[in-house]
């Protein structure tokens, strides 16, 4: 399988630290890609949204976006399961990750404000906008973070990312006020050896 | 069940359309709901994304995103099967989604550019990157427009509606030039009933 993937890409991560848990890292080739120009003909033949990760399977198949090719990989191998089958479990898991996704996106769209715009277009109340949603997630997961039985599912590792691309774009300002969650993110390390080897330098 | 809703959304669609085909719509209160304040109190305490649609079952779970809330209605009835239950199938149907979202989260970025923006604030080359995902897809769909055999499936819900968008909110230009999107969304409006009773005025 080859993934089109960035290094500093926070839905990538989510998939190569999916790959690592179910045994299948080695299985994949890691495809450099870059998202910057407007148009990649490299990428944009593969997922025409131009966004990355796409995974290729051996027989040729395209998969987009992270939550569905998490799920690809979470079939190639029985253990640990991390997409609950179904029933109240699976819905929490894959709202957990429906969350994060959207703290991610937020957090993505403020810094595109900065990236693909000059200084005079950026607009404050659009970035509190954006920044509301990531402050709210914060405080409502701080009053409960998610937990695990056995090992981190699908929900975890995305929570993780987020808050892994909030220390790595926004300068780890939600560490402040959210010592739950602080603790939380030491313990899914700890759990998971994969977050500290795909952590953006 | 409750549905945080409104009838613009072309999420909330997605939704709305799935309730129908399983047979359950008339098990779900659609409850108006304004995601245009910065704060709203109602809605930011069920998901603090402040997105709709989410749903919220009889045994108070609150389930987000459209994905996951259509994945959940799927399991409530067992005819017909929107989401394909497993193999390449399932990632065809989930991959399909996925292009169709994204195409809709490009289209609802140029919408909220003019609607959160002054227009000395616009940037056109951002404007561009949007409508190059939405223009590059529909050129990729329209070489062979997805098919279904017994009914449209999950994936082809959220094309219908992405396409459904760009009439309501871009003038419906992609028609011009996409003749066998055009044959293929009446061909599913035909199938679905829903779709023309969902839509937006």
């Amino acid at each position: 399988m080859k993934l089109l993937f960035s290094p500093a890409s926070p839905y990538v991560r989510k998939v190569r630290i999916t790959a690592a848990m179910k045994g299948v890292a080695d299985r994949i080739e890691n495809v450099p890609t870059d998202t910057l120009p407007l148009v990649n003909e490299d990428l944009r033949r593969e997922n025409p949204l131009s966004k990355i990760p796409v995974l290729i399977t051996d027989d040729g198949m395209r998969i987009f976006d992270s939550h569905v090719i998490c799920e690809y990989l979470d079939t190639l191998a029985p253990e640990p399961r991390l997409f609950p089958a179904s029933g109240p479990e699976r819905f929490r898991t894959l709202t957990l990750g429906a969350l994060a996704d959207g703290m991610l996106d937020a957090a993505l769209l403020l810094v595109y404000e900065k990236r693909y715009r000059p200084e005079d277009k950026w607009v404050e109340s659009w970035m509190q906008r954006q920044q509301a949603k990531i402050d709210t997630s914060l405080d409502w997961l701080e009053k409960a973070p998610p937990t695990w039985s056995d090992h981190p599912d699908y929900g975890h590792i995305t929570l993780a990312c987020a808050l892994g691309y909030l220390d790595f774009r926004h300068g780890g300002q939600w560490r402040a006020r959210h010592p739950g969650l602080v603790a939380w993110l030491d313990k899914f390390a700890s759990a998971v050896p994969a977050f500290d080897e795909t952590r953006p330098s």
